[in-house]
């Protein structure tokens, strides 16, 4: 990857988003938005406003094409970009300054979101409750352990989530917290739930129609809270809100490897079974009382919202131009 | 274990289902009217109907004392002894004959029962099904591979069924019997649930209210196929059906044990968690659509009924003095 | 259709079930019973109980083989051979007057049925009640009337049910009976059914776990009745029972001409058009707050113990041998 | 009231209901046994069995029409009547005996009633539990107790029940018994649900389709329990079920004094208010997990079974010639 | 229709609109916009903003009132004149001009809405989908289409939609799209929906709280859907947002003539007979999964968003004056 | 309470807040606004746009401070201060200008609100309509009559609303008013709602999630619309939308004395019983159909949209600084 103009740090950074060395929804946005900070304090041409804005169009479709699946990555990179315009700046240092200060707003709140959101789900859980969560989420783990801190948790259920076993880290960083936790077995959710008082989980992608996209087994998790009127949080930054889902651009689920359900060895001594492995699933907004985000808590019906308030312009241009890919680099004047 | 007066072919039948020697609901439940009709034929006291039916009384209560939460147990008991007294047979020898031939009529239909079970399933199957399953159940097995020879189903979704993966004993045996077999994670059972035309699982105990107690994920699997208007068919013998719970008896969940769950090792570095594992849970009987069994399709209410014509005196007596600890012994006049 | 031994007048019958001379699910039940009576009154056999019973099966089968889709058909005939099972008659004398009472009974009772469903129907019906009914069923209509006529009934919502426009028919008649009249389409049932009190729909079949087979749209009407808790009543006599759903015998869907929905015309000009045209649907159990038989309201999931009190012993030889082609032939011992 | 030939003794029983003297389900039952138990020994007439007959059917149809609507009553008379009709007496002295015995059966059972309801209900109670109940109902306060020496209970929310307060008696007598009482308004029952693990309510009357019709509020709490995924259970006596619902009798809904509502002072500056101050409403079987009678635990569907097996004979009588008057003196042929 | 100052040619368009030769709710939009622009152009008063204003003002309101009840039609006029106000321009030629680009940005948008909308809802059509649709409405044929064009779809579900048999419209041009399609009486939607993935359903009007007002029998299919678990997507242009629902105006629900349900020789034959034939009925928002717009994918909840970004300032005199009726004229200040 | 700078009489309105001597939502908000307007008039500071903003805030911060609990309070404070900071102001004169301004049109859009949200409502109110409501809303009380002058009431069920019969109070003001109204208990909500067309309730407060906190038993009463598909509006002014949900801070339900629920006298008789007496219960948006603000008719899910509209960057400050104790003074440049 090599590209004129662009200064060799922030192909570095692209580099490190594609090849996965940079991992995890909040550090791909951290990182995109270091690189557009960068690209913008290395800018090396012509000192004007519209050039400016090309070339940062530019470094934008860069970014964003290194993991087109990666949600966080291109709200990252529309955040930093929509305040370019926003601004709408009238002098080429303006330009410079808006992306940098904006870069670095975004990196502070992205840091900062996680207390957030605990500080602000804390708050909705009730005295002596007794929480379910399901795979692992940080932000779930750093919620939860926030409302224990705050003697309003007695226990925690926690699944096991299968194939992978995340559920074990969970338990093992609620223990490390002193949170008491009582692992099951994914099935045995409907038999814990009418002792249950809320589910707290985490969210890979949010739609815009409000529904939840998240670990396999998640909408069976709220499905049996709904049945047993248990409240089910969200927590979610608001950089897992899917703008392309606004377009009908599905959520990709990716189907896993048969092995990680069935041993190899069984595999082969029975040749004709096929194995179904999605990684995710997906959870109607209806399944949902609130997602709390950093901005707040909101019900998922307001994930437009959210949307609209974070990312204005690049919005528009989706909305707009969106139905075919799209490109920055042409959307800047 | 010598009781006076037992023959010893029957306390070694008896020994057999206490030391789980003789397993299964449908073994245990052959073996014990087996032992009953051993027990008549070689009575050895006064040939008399009063005292032949005390000692009768006796075997019955010898047998039930065995494993009292084994639901196929008492079943087969309660029935021969009923029809004992339904008989109300007039000599020594009418009884024993009584004693003998409903033995070898329930032990024929309980052997008979999986196949009628099996074809009456088939005939709900749909064409071009795909099916649903969790856990190992013989019965569905049998029913699904029926309703497969008749051409009606495409594919069968098989749950893995954790902790015990005995998902894939099912899985083993449908792919033996040419049936196509997709394994799921538990976790993804909602996520399959829209293409499904039918769920067919097998029961542990059916309560007198219609409830169905079966391995632990069963009541998710039925709320998710309620969800989707997908049809839940349970097949069970009449000898799955609990007398007990008529008077309030719980069936009793056993929770097993930890390592089952969670490797021995990772317990060991984090001695704090704790790990619920039962192995059963309640599906009520709203999300059933019908119970299949050898006497024919019924819906889960009507429960009672099936229980009433199958053991009827017997369940008189569980019902009138039922509340303390039955003593068929007793009630033999 | 010429049968050694078997009166003409029987065979006639029989004829005229098969040729569809004889319609309607209370006219061919009582053909049948009829048809029972003279065989046995002009029985020309050994006069002993044995050979008579023997006869009397294979007039049972000829009789049942004429339309094997029509429930209220096997369900008269099983009937009359059960009672004389119950009856167990000593001599030739006995059988046969048991026969040609049963049959009178059954007779009697038929013609009797609609009037007790009716009043037991309309007192059901709450004071100034607006009633929905969906498609045509003369048991309704009579149940509608007699509710109007103990002056409860202010309006009556009837669907036009197409294709048919059996609606109509409903709409005709309770016009014809003073009962006021508003016909809508059957896509309006949601809109009006907030102001509608009760209600009231035939059946075809009623099934073993208390599902009803009705005229296409029936179970709409019935969904929409529950999401607005509007008490839904099935009217039907208990020969509409089916006995063999207890074995699993699916209830037969006709598909009825294309014509029926689209005009041929229409149907020329766009060759590549399919249509679905099924005459019936099910509506599941839960959906229906009680069915109104001439025994008595009860719950739909009593659906069994109506065909058990009704047909008891015919039920058993469907249960035991049932699960291959009932000959009832073989089973008069 | 003065019948000739009824012996003084049954009339001032009958005398004692009709004046409300003798009150309450359970007592009005017993007295009605009791009463014809004595009209049985006192019987002044032929000494047959037909004029016997004719004699009860006249006392039951005097003892039936002291309160129409207690529906204890009639079933008391038809269980006493109906033995007379199953037994079959061939000798005046058989006849009388059956009375007499079937009479003193029904008082003991009674009598034994809530005991061994109490104890089955009792046996249902998880570990631990918080228990909701409504209105008063001694059955239920006997339940609820019975579960507490268990051990089993912790807490049990008691509505007040208004307009009447019964609320407070129930309150009263747990506490009496040492059971934890927290006392609501009717309007906190949904606040509290999510917290409480069963309802246990009685039943003034049972309906054929499995429907409860009990205190005013019941319906909203069993709603509100449903919603929440909260256990049912009902409890009442046998003679609780309603025959007459069979053939359609609406259970009747008394509509009490508006004073108890709001004062008679506010009543009088407010001349223009209205008042609706129904005593009872309905709980759709769908609501209710099990009810728990003397005779078990079935579920609301099954209580037509209750009826028939309770009532055998009388019922029939109900059916067939039931939709007018139903007058025993004639049925007893 | 003479007004002093307006243009010759809105007079014609605001004719044709009133006298419906402009029909179709994309056309009359159009048709008013295009006005608004000839307005502007041909504007002979004083040259400066403030009279323009006034006068645009009352060439809105000129418009508005040719068909109150066309959702449509107020849009249009208020998308543009609402711009004016946002733009807030200087001078006289700036004023001129917003109209102008606005009303061409409106037609331009209109003109590729459907397109649009059709690209977005095929993205979330699944793979070999059961496609369901209601009534003729050409974005859900569109949308079809496209799906289908991308490989997608595999059959189609067309409800005849009596009265008026608009399904056959929907059938005949997805056909010659190449689409193949089922068609269905209106009664067999429930019949079916067990094998839908999808409901695709245009809108005639979208509520401020989301609910979707569109032909009769919406809701039906809409309930059916939810009971299955299919996800129901509604296609509407943000035309079809109805702004004054926000200030609890109905949508006006047309009764159509009787005799497009009943021959007119039937209802003179039964002059008694009532038809209610409602042209729409309304649709919770519960029941939508989606409102796919030309703006994107939106929960029905977003409605009220969809209005205050597309009508801003007009909304808000809606909203403040806007309970009486709205005189744009006065409000241009 | 004495506070340097600020002037006697917003000190003085501010006592009055504390003390309970001004009461009601709409009193204590116009209090609020008329003491920022009047502190900004008799502003005696430095004539500079900063220190006026730190002295505004500081009165702000005073003004909250008097009673936190009380939702519409903070609304006023920080709508008014929002305006200050939305417009901007270049000069002090102009800062004064926009506080004066703001206040007195939030003064008379509250004043207005009332009549507004009853027009609205009085639209969704369908003909010859039965209304329920709960507890007593002033708004509700005008929605309702306004209504029913526009004939569109024919009766309403008014709750009694125990334990302090507030819905006494609006049957009162009801008649009154002409309107036709039937008391009920709070018990008979279900058996009267299957003839109910409206629910029309008030609100405490509404969540940033669409829950709707009112009066105890506000969420049984919508749960039994729900179940009934009775449509229910929630009548509220804007300023009872709490912003600090939005951070997760839960309304704050108030526990009140035993006495009201039990009589004294009886309390000291069984000093062992605890009562539960909670003022509010929150209802879940999916239980409510629509909000009708004075800002039009929304659904709960879109509150958080008024609070976004309303309060812009007083919204902005609690979500950002806002998870410790806002402080406006330090907010202010």
């Amino acid at each position: 990857m090599t590209e004129q103009g662009i200064p060799p740090k922030v192909l570095e950074i692209a580099e490190g988003i594609k090849t996965m060395r940079i991992r995890g929804a909040g550090k791909i946005a951290r990182a995109a938005a270091e690189a557009l900070k960068i690209a913008a304090l290395e800018y090396g041409g012509v000192k004007e406003v519209a050039p400016f804005k090309r070339y940062m169009g530019k470094v934008a479709d860069l970014l964003i094409a290194t993991r087109p699946t990666a949600v966080s990555l291109p709200n990252a990179v529309m955040y930093v970009l929509s305040s370019l315009h926003r601004a709408n700046p009238g002098t080429f240092e303006d330009a410079v300054n808006t992306v940098v200060l904006t870069a670095e707003k975004f990196i502070e709140e992205s840091i900062n979101a996680v207390k957030v959101i605990s500080e602000t789900a804390a708050r909705r859980i009730r005295e002596n409750s007794i929480i379910l969560t399901h795979c692992h989420s940080s932000v779930a783990v750093s919620a939860i352990t926030e409302a224990y801190k705050l003697g309003r948790v007695v226990k925690v259920y926690s699944t096991e989530t299968r194939p992978f076993y995340q559920g074990r880290i969970t338990a093992k960083q609620l223990l490390e917290n002193g949170v008491p936790v009582v692992q099951i077995p994914d099935s045995a959710v409907r038999y814990v739930m009418h002792e249950v008082d809320h589910v707290v989980i985490g969210a890979d992608t949010v739609a815009s129609n409000g529904a939840v996209v998240n670990k396999i087994g998640t909408s069976q998790v709220a499905l049996a809270a709904k049945e047993a009127r248990v409240r089910v949080y969200v927590v979610a930054e608001t950089y897992k809100f899917s703008p392309t889902t606004l377009i009908g651009e599905p959520v990709p689920i990716e189907f896993r490897d048969p092995t990680e359900v069935v041993p190899d060895s069984w595999l082969q001594k029975h040749p004709r079974i096929k194995v179904l492995n999605p990684s995710f699933d997906v959870t109607p907004p209806e399944y949902i009382d609130a997602i709390i985000t950093e901005i707040g808590v909101i019900p998922p019906q307001a994930a437009i919202l959210v949307l609209m308030e974070r990312l204005g312009w690049a919005l528009d241009k989706i909305k707009q131009g969106g139905l075919t890919k799209i490109k920055f680099e042409d959307y800047t004047e």
